[in-house]
């Protein structure tokens, strides 16, 4: 039975995320009825993670195995992207996984997000619900420089939501990079994996840095003291963006 | 009594256009109603022209007059987003202005315009109702080269909706720029005004040229044509922003 590789995008605001749950739409439902009303079949559309209520996604990964001889990778795109087509989710990329011991969750390597915050006085009209609106004027070259005090291996237990049910605090973070880019702030952070609002309260702490509430020392020091209520507040979903997620190359 | 202008940005597709009509709401109307709730004034807010259903600005003009004492010009900006808060509908600027004959139709000397193709096979999530999706390869460079030979001053009767009240068909085109950026093609636009479709009207011809179905010489032969049935169609509503709108010097 052909395993394929998902690639999605998704406007998550309407949503409650991407795993499935009783309490509303979730994009993992969306796109296992689009299977469904394709070949006929339930069956589970495995994410790479799960994504919170509001946050999008440019390069979501999911696997699912469909056992349809009438159907190929280009079929399966096109064939989602039309049941899907009154949802604001789109699948950019089909592939036959051919190594069996692929899993869109287990095999990934590296998951990198985006944080777009608008910086300017007056609310956002065509990114309502896609950027963070900061009308004071925040400084993004002091929120990079500060953001490279938390790279490398830590206790990130300052940084991660009361619900994260990882295993371990400990994690390696290898990019933190923060740039303006005309009226946005945008906020890049790579891992092989992250807590639960890990990225989120990275920007929430960031931000009071660039509006020069914090120092660097500031951040590192929220970081050494392993409790959450040691950092700044979480910023909202609507501004976070999963980009991509990488898998070792013999796993396309 | 303070004459203000405006600079406006909006996200039209929930719109009947910017214009205030019988059969929907409009842009005008809902900034004309926040000047009431700021001012207690039903006074008219003046845009720099008309966009259509499910047209975006990203820099829309307009003036409006409001005779009130305790405003000021930072008063009126923020006062009318507090009130357009539930819209997507943004006041990016407002400048108190001197000059008694400035009128944001009447004074403007130059509009921009840009229009957004995503070429690429699968269909947008994030931005539905913000592009143009053509899944089919077009080449940016051939439609740019062919949108050369409509500059200058002409007869654009071929690109002129039939319901265009302008008293000429004869315009002067100063800016017609075809570009990719990435997944997407741009087109920019620039005149001192246009008629009623124009930019989508050329933006339906360069497609044609950048799949290959149209020479460079069709598009001349259309434009040479004045005939709109010698042209291609129009480009959907949803692709077009107007970018900004330019004035003389001395009225800022």
């Amino acid at each position: 039975m052909p395993r394929y590789k998902l690639t999605i995008e998704y406007d998550g605001s309407d949503y409650v995320g991407w795993q499935r749950q009783a309490n509303g739409p979730s994009i993992q439902e969306a796109v296992e009825d689009a299977v469904f009303a394709l070949s006929g079949e339930r069956t589970e559309v495995a994410g790479s993670g799960r994504t919170d209520a509001g946050v999008h996604a440019l390069g979501q990964v999911a696997h699912v195995d469909i056992d349809n001889d009438r159907l190929n990778a280009d079929k399966v795109r096109m064939g989602l992207n039309f049941h899907l087509k009154r949802a604001p989710i789109s699948i950019l990329d089909c592939i036959v996984i051919t190594d069996l011991e692929f899993h869109a969750r287990f095999s990934a390597r590296r998951r990198s997000y985006l944080y777009r915050i608008l910086n300017r006085a007056s609310p956002p009209a065509l990114d309502r619900g896609r950027v963070w609106f900061i009308p004071r004027d925040i400084d993004a070259e002091k929120m990079h420089a500060a953001a490279q005090g938390l790279l490398g291996n830590h206790d990130f237990t300052s940084f991660r939501s009361s619900h994260c049910q990882a295993d371990s605090p400990v994690k390696t973070l290898d990019r933190l990079d923060v740039s303006r880019a005309g009226d946005e702030v945008h906020v890049r952070a790579e891992a092989r994996s992250f807590l639960h609002h890990q990225v989120r309260n990275f920007v929430g702490s960031l931000a009071l840095v660039g509006e020069g509430k914090w120092s660097p020392e500031d951040l590192v020091t929220a970081l050494e003291a392993h409790d959450r209520s040691a950092a700044g507040p979480t910023a909202p979903a609507e501004g976070l963006y999963l980009v991509s997620v990488g898998y070792p190359e013999t796993s396309p």
